[in-house]
């Protein structure tokens, strides 16, 4: 049997150790500055790739990221499963009763978001496949099929977490927005299916065979595969070890639907993104066993694979401005325009309608996932690979902010944003609340220029005017200060409890202090709410009296809401 | 950069998805027949590999298990990690304040226990290799190190799973077992990372460095490190997003920590074991995190490890009845005495030193993981390796049973166990409790061969003695029956729910009527209690009433609890 030596296996752990930890520290940085996470787990690719570390230390480069033999073998069969789970992954998130429900807007915003970028690249790719930096040998109809399907696929992923982070996930514009996404997904993968054919890639059948064959696939697992498995997986979770035994189902179906998409001559991802659908479609799958797939695949798999992007090409070498240009140019413009005209034709006004086309128009991780299956097969050179790396960043950062703008939207504003590491007291001396307040505005003071007493006489004339003890042991004395400049939160513990006079008569074991400017455009509500949200989570409560420090704290209620 | 072939993915991925789904289904069943679902686990890989499978369709076989290519080394990769994951997180479930708590026994019990296997393997490896199979040209003292480490490590996962199964996991028996196989374990890593440095396998250093840095390696790991991830954990979780940040950490942390022990020249999967043994100590791992890692490598990655022992050997062939005999009498033989006489030293009496040298007898997993590695590094031969294997089978198949009938316990019983699927009514037309109880016995009749008023009397005379809603939406009306052998659990469902006067005033809606066999040896009290803990789930109370059918109801109450 074939096996990796032992350096190989050195080398194959140490670089997947370090790519993993560099990308998800480069994920958490870009989040912390307001960027999508997988910017920074794609930079730190780039980074250990051959543009920054394989050019200043060649031979190391070589033997962490070897380019042949048996690791780089490993490497790739890892790589290759983890995009296939990542996929697995998006296609869960994905509710088919969301299409159809949104119905005409969707409908008219896919088709026609899908129709113009579509139009746009397959026009360029075609009469101009020069400009687009076609290379010779490559066959011309799939090269144009190919440049229009990634500039007007959509980053499915990337758009739910802008939709998420905006807060307007589940409203009708973000419904919209998914439903058109999914379908635009589902079409581009398609087409895409048919180009990967046109390449021969299967070897194994015919063109015709592996179109046929794709789409009895497509309507298999979309229509029948959701009805069979609300009957299969309430059957084994029946009958076998919880959670053994879904979670071996889940994946045994992904991994042989994966098989057999590769086989019919598409990619194994197309076979578990559709896998995806049909097992997230179905109500019986359960949020215990959906989240344990979806973290352990988003935060070790997922950031692996989108490393790996920068591994493959030297981002410099092969950056070519002009390229680069068109083809954001084209996948943008063609995008926004025809996600604008399809909202406005389904009935909406034009400053959601313009919302909506900044929502579809992130083209982040789908169209880098063909750009990598387009390398490899030598349809498109580097070059283009590394403009379409660009433009999907690009295009991903821009989304939020435009959206944001246009909508008039604000991200919801957590405490822990204002919650500086000054501002904890482990144990308040205090017994009542009076003191309690005081006590907190002391430490408050010099962190915003005002003395205590101006603090304490504001959240006094709050108090006094009802108490704020919200329940379950937290209280939340709060006021507005003239010329703060951003809000600012005091946490002190009490393991006494001190009496805020919540309705629920609990005595109050946290007590935040919230200080927010006079000018209060909602902060203090949100944050407000937030707390209420943090503290409704048992496990917070209960674990709230053993942290020792600020930081346990911080650890501590971050773990309450997923962010 | 290398990369597999078209044909190559497809044979992968195929090759996973049957692996995986078979070797979940046969673990399943060994559950079902109470026996370790590692079983099942290893019988699906022997019926697949070269035993079975491979014989019948040599050329399939070529094509889903090939021996040599990329194929073969993706799969060796991805195996690799597999246990390598695996390790981690046996690791993690090391408590090593339980080790030093448990003190005097336990460390009488893990070293004697494994000083006289230890011996018995030596001696019999060094004076009489011919006898184990010794094979020329391998290293005797390696040899005879490795027969000594390899029968007298324990197999923590099997061990802490059967405890677990026997409801002594907790018990102080049960920790002191625990501790000694964790303390057990630990030295025979030590041993084997001597056997691998003098093996050379390394290569990279000379054997004093590699037991040198493996001492430091691991001293640093169980005595500083657990210090040091107290300050880092609770760090990260504060400053990233959660779950994300701590995922990302734990898993870059083992991998790091398995590249260092390949590098020095011991396995990767050592580095990992303490990884996850430093990880698993700090209370600051949330349990979230922890269930998240766990599930997913334990049912997906362990599996497929195990299963993929069986496609190296030829287990028919290279069977060979004496050796078999001979390392299971040694390995037996020497843990039992040795065990026994450590827990009578540290002052247990016989009958539960007795039944601690069973729980120590289970060989399993470690054992055949060692033995994949000799195998591997030729230090044995094929018919050792199936010996090893059918070793580490007995020994696990009859620990349970063994410390069962010692220490006379019983397992927990469920009541799914006693549920028919001709047990249950979707909407009871009652709207009383007695109407429901007879509704109930109509149904019962039939399944016991009793009158259905013979039942409804019992039940109602039971009833009248003190009414049976225990709370939260549930009644359990039950009964003695002369002359039933087994007992029997019917549900109905009540959506208008049915007063059966429970202490928090709610209407049950979800109504069980329990028949025990009239010389009840405690199981209708196990019975009663397994529905009390499995409504406590606020989870399982808000969805019940959604289910359509008996299977839906069962998976739901199935996910309550872990079994």
């Amino acid at each position: 049997m074939s096996q990796l030596s032992h350096s190989e296996i050195t080398a194959l752990f140490l670089a997947l150790g370090l790519l993993l930890a560099s990308a998800r520290l480069l994920g958490e940085l870009a989040r912390a500055t307001g960027l999508p996470a997988v910017l920074g787990e794609i930079t730190a690719g780039i980074l250990w790739g051959p543009t920054v570390f394989g050019s200043l230390f060649p031979q190391w480069s070589a033997f962490l990221f070897p380019l042949s033999g048996g690791g780089a073998l490993a490497f790739d069969g890892l790589i290759t499963l983890a995009i296939t789970l990542f996929l697995l992954v998006a296609g869960m998130e994905i509710d088919l009763s969301t299409v159809w429900r949104q119905g005409k807007v969707a409908l008219y915003v896919a088709l026609l978001g899908m129709f113009f970028p579509f139009a746009f690249g397959f026009m360029a790719g075609w009469w101009a496949p020069g400009l687009l930096g076609f290379q010779q040998g490559a066959h011309p109809l799939a090269f144009a099929l190919f440049m229009a399907t990634v500039l007007s696929i959509s980053a499915l992923p990337i758009i739910a977490k802008i939709l998420m982070d905006l807060n307007i996930y589940r409203s009708d514009l973000g419904v919209v927005i998914i439903a058109a996404a999914v379908f635009n997904d589902l079409l581009g993968w398609l087409v895409f299916a048919m180009v990967l054919g046109m390449l021969g890639v299967g070897q194994m059948m015919p063109l015709g065979y592996t179109i046929g064959m794709t789409l009895v696939f497509v309507l298999l697992m979309i229509l029948v595969m959701p009805l069979l498995l609300n009957q299969i997986l309430p059957w084994v979770q029946a009958h076998s070890s919880w959670p053994g035994g879904i979670l071996g189902f889940a994946l045994s179906f992904c991994l042989l639907a994966a098989a057999f998409t590769e086989w019919i001559g598409i990619h194994a991802i197309f076979g578990s993104f559709l896998a995806g659908v049909a097992l997230g479609d179905s109500k019986h799958l359960n949020e215990r066993t959906r989240t344990t797939i979806e973290q352990f695949v988003s935060f070790i798999f997922a950031p692996l694979f989108f490393a790996s992007i920068g591994l493959r090409v030297n981002f410099v070498d092969n950056f070519n401005l002009l390229l680069t240009l068109i083809i954001l140019l084209l996948a943008m413009s063609g995008k926004i325009l025809g996600s604008t005209l399809g909202a406005r034709l389904g009935g909406l006004p034009l400053r959601e309608s313009l919302g909506v086309s900044f929502g579809m128009s992130a083209q982040g991780t789908m169209g880098i996932i063909l750009g990598v299956l387009a390398l490899q097969f030598e349809l498109i050179s580097q070059e283009i690979f590394v403009s379409l790396v660009v433009m999907a960043l690009v295009t991903s950062l821009l989304s939020g902010p435009l959206m944001q703008r246009v909508l008039r939207l604000k991200k919801a504003r957590r405490f822990v944003n204002f919650f500086p590491p000054q501002g904890f007291i482990l144990r308040l001396d205090s017994r009542d609340r009076w003191s309690a307040i005081h006590e907190l505005a002391k430490l408050a003071g010099p962190l915003i220029d005002k003395t205590s007493e101006e603090i304490t006489r504001a959240v006094y004339a709050r108090e006094k005017m009802m108490a704020t003890g919200i329940g379950q042991g937290v209280a939340v004395p709060h006021a507005r200060l003239p010329g703060l400049a951003a809000p600012l939160v005091l946490v002190g513990l009490s393991p006494a409890g001190i009496d805020f006079d919540a309705p629920d008569t609990t005595t109050a074991k946290v007590i935040f202090l919230i200080l927010a400017p006079q000018d209060d455009d909602g902060v203090q509500l949100e944050i407000l709410a937030d707390i209420a949200a943090t503290f409704k989570v048992a496990e917070i409560r209960e674990k709230v009296g053993n942290v020792n420090n600020y930081v346990e704290f911080l650890a501590l209620v971050r773990s309450a809401r997923g962010q």
